[in-house]
């Protein structure tokens, strides 16, 4: 790694909720030491834990120091790749985190404010994915579990310490072998067009950093 | 091809209504010529054409004398591969087919009957498509354009043969490609995972033939 | 009732699947007695049984012989009126009946054809239910369960006994009440609304009998 | 109107994207000047116009000096009544406003923070609408249009002022009639549903004001 290389955080859940995978994770994992214009990926895996997800999001960001930090998760409902434009200090969990925990109506951080915008180019990273011919949106609300709670975390780690870092979320549809495990299978997309689209927002990211 | 090598003749369609491509086309033509078990795919894309398109299958039903016939169609409000269970004789077309023909509420044959069931051991097929990793359900319903049109025309020229030969319809969703031009993007499935669906399908087939 | 007067009969389901309610009992039994036209309504409810269901109608078309039949029946994951288009000979049950029977990929009769299409103005009927301001469509699948079962056995007892006797089904969609307490609440439609439909529909049939 | 009784404004939006009715429009207006506890409801209709549905409603507040204020809206999407918990500094208009404006990617304002909780009690709300039978859900995202627009000023301009007024927004089901003359027909619910749905809200917000 030369001087002038950058590093972009890429994270990825781990399964929850009974799966036994996670499309994250896998996309996570498949990019991890890529090179992406003139930066390399640094993935990680975050446990879906209230306490441990943040806090290993913050702990691969003070080790990195990354460049950008791009955080993937898994939403199951959801039939294309959506690209998250906000943040809100929120907890209000569906099911319980892999550690039994299920929060109600709780603030992340009651100091917080109300939400934070992805500082991703939102936009531009759902158009290029529409043009590689990938199914995308842009989302207005990453849910109310971890993976809202860790954009959150994030964000406002990074506004606190005033650190210009370009950081967002990507929510990404449940892989094949998932849908069809449900009792009433469900729309997916398969971990290569995962894959591909999230290279895709890389490589817009990179050329802004 | 040994005396013992059976046809399975397996049929897409062209695009329509506005699309340029249709899954059910590259899937088949994917297929086209291949082996299964001691069967061999002889593949054929028909017109979206009220006319054209059923024309169409019996002419190559005629030419292959196919040990069994596998229909393939697109449905882009489906998320799912679906293997269709019954095939009715109604006309009610949503959109015109590609020749501008919009029919409404007509009989196929106004001297056929209401429906035919798919002779494909189509329980068997979702299960084995399910046990490959890939969303996929019963269809109760194949709607009323050249899908289903071309699904009734088949075994109703079947029936008045007294033809035992296994055939049924699967409906593929859309392409992620397709899926990402629509305005409001939905839900997609990979043309490699549509293409191992049909060979799941086929090679169930083939084992009865 | 003078001698020109004529019997529609009109039938509901009691509650199956853990709900204390059914939309189509209560509009059957909301509409029970009334006059429509120059035909009086009679209302039964059936019971959600593979037996005693299509008994229950059986043995109400032998004692009112009426000049029409329609059945009505909750779709819970339906949003607007369902006019069903056409009745399968097939069973294939999502949940258990009420007496805990829960049939898979079976036929009502193995002597019959593979389907009959409603013989109500199918279309007629949409239109003015949609005229009347209530959402609706023709649906091309009754479902594999009781509905279905009893629409499916009352157009075979008339066929088979060559009556000419215009029968039917319609599919409501849940009551706001129950669509208020499943886990993710879902669509409904009110009473008023539901039976203002079902009233539109036996206007349109009156008239053809 | 006695020294002690208080003012709830409740405004709704007049018809807009070619619809010649809102659901909004008419349950304000079916409570206008309605009691409800010791408060009295003041309707306004505010027209779907990115600078002039803002500006009516702060007229509104800076007339009536409210002690709480629900914005009611249509969403033509949703299946069930939707109770807003957060109002989002962004505005990207899915369709013209009635001005024939289309806003894309905008901040409603540049100074403002990305977002606002609704300061009604969220949750209650939600649970005593269900509890009196009515489909209904806490929604995260209240969209990216005059909705959305209306409720950040409101919740904007009450912060700026440091006043302490409840207020809030709760989304509507398109009604029957609505819900019939789309191409596809779709989810809907009537209008003394919604009426009641909002009757309801207001009972648990007069007694907290």
């Amino acid at each position: 790694m030369n001087d002038s290389t950058k590093t972009i955080l890429l994270t990825g859940f781990e399964p929850f909720g009974g799966s036994q995978t996670n499309p994250s994770q896998l996309v996570a994992l498949a990019l991890d030491g890529k090179g992406v214009g003139r930066s390399q990926i640094k993935s990680a895996v975050l446990p879906v834990d209230r306490t441990g997800g943040p806090q290993a999001l913050l702990e691969k960001m003070a080790l990195y120091h990354p460049a950008a930090v791009v955080c993937l998760g898994e939403a199951s409902r959801r039939t294309v790749v959506s690209v998250e434009k906000i943040a809100v200090n929120w907890m209000d969990f569906r099911i319980p985190d892999n550690q039994g925990e299920q929060l109600c109506d709780q603030m992340i951080d009651p100091e917080g404010p109300a939400a934070y915008f992805s500082t991703l180019p939102v936009r531009e990273i759902c158009m290029e994915i529409l043009s590689g011919g990938i199914p995308a949106k842009i989302s207005m609300s990453a849910g109310t579990f971890l993976c809202n709670q860790v954009f959150y975390t994030g964000l406002h780690s990074l506004a606190t310490q005033s650190l210009v870092v370009p950081m967002g979320f990507i929510h990404l549809p449940s892989l094949p072998e998932q849908a069809s495990r449900v009792s009433s299978p469900i729309a997916s997309m398969s971990l290569e067009t995962s894959v591909r689209a999230v290279e895709i927002a890389l490589d817009v990211i990179q050329k802004r950093i």
